[in-house]
This record gives structure tokens, C-alpha cells and sequence, in this order.
């Protein structure tokens, strides 16, 4: 059997699902059997990563654990974890795995860095911002970008949450408004830096201007499927 | 935490998803922490079920049971298993296990009988229709069925197994045209009776004469996570 994609997901239980889609669309597959096999452990209340990050809430750290050593025990032998949140603690997350553990904002910047993009706008949660995930790599690589002012940063969180709720018209409107400003100062592409932003703007016919964190870390995930490389 | 949904998937993994996705669309949910965390273990290589049916190909019934045992071991309070012909071995697999496994067959037939529904077409792979899952319990019930002819059926498959290589377009032209065809003899209503059917017929916009059992199956697992049924 093919190496199986470990998912540690439910943050949100959309973005696990996107990820899976984008798993198969990333598969050069003719029937089931040729396709990767994959645990997704899709527990939904691990504690709100921004909420923690801002105000000190429940820390999700331990759900997490326990999520991962689910998917150590079933086999998986590859992780991926589609929330860009909850990359702040994927240090301590990998350093208590033998498992490759891949980081999607590492793979993301990458990308970026390899491509030379530059007026770059990240949108993601607030927490993700705050925690300057994104920022810090980019920094150091010397790719110009740009960050949401708090209004603009307020409105793109009310739309991830709108989308979680399960209203995703009013997430489209909100998050757009914001994008229309960004190109208005001279932004040119966007870091999709939270996994529910490809799903608030699929439909929408999102185009080369996105730079999708989910699709990137799917495609390395991919990639470790079929090259054997360690990561 | 609420109660587990375990998924015995990847038959194929595109059904799985579309399961996933129906679980969030049937849960009342406002935020992340109050959707139903699911475990799912897509496992693609499980030897295809129509094959070993009409020419004894590998069972994938060994398979089937070693992911059983992986999602008792990951914590799975119920099993569904997104893939109508595999229920076939559902006996087996039930036997096998004290965690309820619910039947996709059973409930979608209690929903025809319970709904009065008659002229109805089944809408299967060929293992499924060989095997007669949908008819033994139709014809107990009085339900009036009707089956596609030898060559109708052999174009459902080959759009079901166009579906699986990844030419959706090529799927849907096919089955559209068996199904206009069953129309023409007065059928009323279908049962999308393999989880590959409603994939191939989204985005065409299916309305009421069709019987999702993917769908059916799931509201009855959400029914469950939520009201502590014995099953």
C-alpha cells in the first residue's frame, strides 16, 4: 500500500475536507486503488486557536496531542494539519513525533520565496497575524508585504467566522471587501493563510493571484507520497 | 466531546468526502466546537467490490476488516461505510464488531417504504444489482422497482467507473442518458444507489426524484451522534 497522509483536522471540519478534495485533484489516479490512502481525525473541538492566541483561552495544545497520537497508533506515517492557526504550535507538536510532520506556512513561504512574488497581502486570523507566522519567514527572506490594518483585520476574521457558522455569502462579502482595498494600495497577490479563505472565495472563480497555504501543503504531502523523501 | 462517527472509506475516496460534507451539511452547528468529529480512514486499495463479485477477484473483505479495527482502536462510536456495493460483506463486518455499523441499504430503504414511494429505479453498480442488496428488501416491502436492462446497466458502470478515473463530464453524459431513457418507461423516482451517483449528477442540479442513500445514511449517523440511540 501506498504511504498514508495522517490529517489532523477539524479546525475547521471544511478545511479537513478541502484538504482531502485537494489530496484526490492532486493524484495523477485512474481508479480507487491508485489513489493515497489517508487518516483524517477530524475532531472539531479542539479549543479556538485565535481565542487562545488573544485573550488566553483553553489552550488547544493537548487536543492536538491526543489527535496526533490517534493517528500515530492507526499508521499514519506523514502529518498534515490544515489550520494555519494552529501552526504556532507546531514546533511542539513535531518534537513529539517520530512522524514527518509537515508545517504549511514553511511550505507556503517557500513557494513564494522560490517564485520571487512580492506585494503580498497575508489574510488569515487574527491570531495567525499576531502570532506573525507568516511575517517572520518572510521577513528573512526579504519578500515585501503587506499586512491588513486592525479595521481590515477585524472584518477578515468576522468573515472566517461568518463562514463557520455556516453563512458563506456574508463571508464572501466581507472578505471581499477588504481584497478590493488591498489591490487598491497596490497588492498584487494573496496568501489564502487560513484554510477556510479557499472556501469562502471558491466559487467565486479565485485565480492566480491567490496563493492557496492548503494546496501548497497538499501537493508537498503528495509529493512525500510518491518520492519517498524524507521531510 | 460528542460521539464519534467512524468512516470506513475510500471505496471510493471521493465518496468518502462527499460523506464528510454531508455530515457538516446535516449538523445544526454555529461555530468549529459544535460540529460531530469524525475519524476516517480512506483506504483506496481496498480491492474493488463490484470486481470480486461478478468474476471472484481478490475479496476486499480482509481489508475492509483491518480498517474496521483501526477506527475501534482510534475510538469510533458508530461506523458508516460510504460505499453501497461493500455492504454486500456489511453482515460480516457487523458481526465483527460491537460498535454499531449502520446499513446504508436498510435506511434508505426505510425511507422509500416509510415515504410510500413506487416506480422507482435503482441505480447501482453492477455488483450491487447482481447481488440484489436494494431488491430483496424492495420486494419484501411491496415497493415497486425497476432495474436497468443489461445494456442500460453496462453504460452505468462504465459512467461510474469514468467517475472513478476522473472524467466527470464523461460520467454524467453517460448515466443522464440511461436515466432519460428509464424516465420514458414511466420510472419516477431513483435511487442513487452507489456513492460515486450523486457526485456524477451534482452541479446538474438533482431535484426530489432522486434518493440520495449517501445522504440518508448520514442523517441517520448525525440522528445518532445526537440522540444516544441504540442501533
Amino acid at each position: 500500500m501506498k504511504k498514508i497522509i495522517g490529517i489532523l483536522g477539524g479546525m475547521g471540519p471544511a478545511a479537513t475536507i478541502d484538504a482531502m478534495e485537494k489530496i484526490i485533484k492532486n493524484t495523477p489516479a485512474t481508479c480507487d486503488q491508485e489513489h493515497i490512502p489517508v487518516i483524517a481525525v477530524s475532531f472539531p473541538d479542539i479549543p479556538d486557536r485565535t481565542e487562545n492566541i488573544l485573550s488566553g483561552g483553553e489552550s488547544p495544545l493537548n487536543k492536538m496531542l491526543a489527535v496526533l497520537r490517534i493517528l500515530e497508533a492507526a499508521g499514519a506515517q506523514c502529518i498534515i494539519m490544515p489550520c494555519n492557526t494552529a501552526h504556532y504550535w507546531h514546533d511542539e507538536l513535531k518534537a513529539s513525533t517520530k512522524i514527518p510532520f509537515l508545517n504549511i506556512v514553511e511550505v507556503t513561504c517557500n513557494k513564494i520565496v522560490s517564485e520571487g512574488v512580492n506585494n503580498v497581502a497575508i489574510l488569515a486570523t487574527t491570531g495567525t497575524i499576531k502570532t506573525e507566522l507568516y511575517q517572520e519567514r518572510l521577513k528573512k527572506d526579504n519578500v515585501n508585504y503587506v499586512v491588513p490594518d486592525d479595521i481590515q483585520q477585524g472584518i477578515i476574521m468576522e468573515s472566517i467566522l461568518a463562514y463557520k457558522s455556516g453563512d458563506g455569502e456574508k463571508a464572501y462579502q466581507l472578505i471581499e471587501s477588504v481584497i478590493t482595498q488591498l489591490k487598491n494600495v497596490g497588492v498584487e497577490r494573496f496568501i489564502m493563510g487560513c484554510t477556510e479563505i479557499p472556501l469562502i472565495l471558491s466559487g467565486h472563480g479565485y485565480q492566480d493571484e491567490y496563493i492557496d497555504a492548503t494546496d501548497e501543503l497538499v501537493k508537498m504531502a503528495v509529493a512525500w507520497s510518491y518520492l519517498d523523501n524524507k521531510l
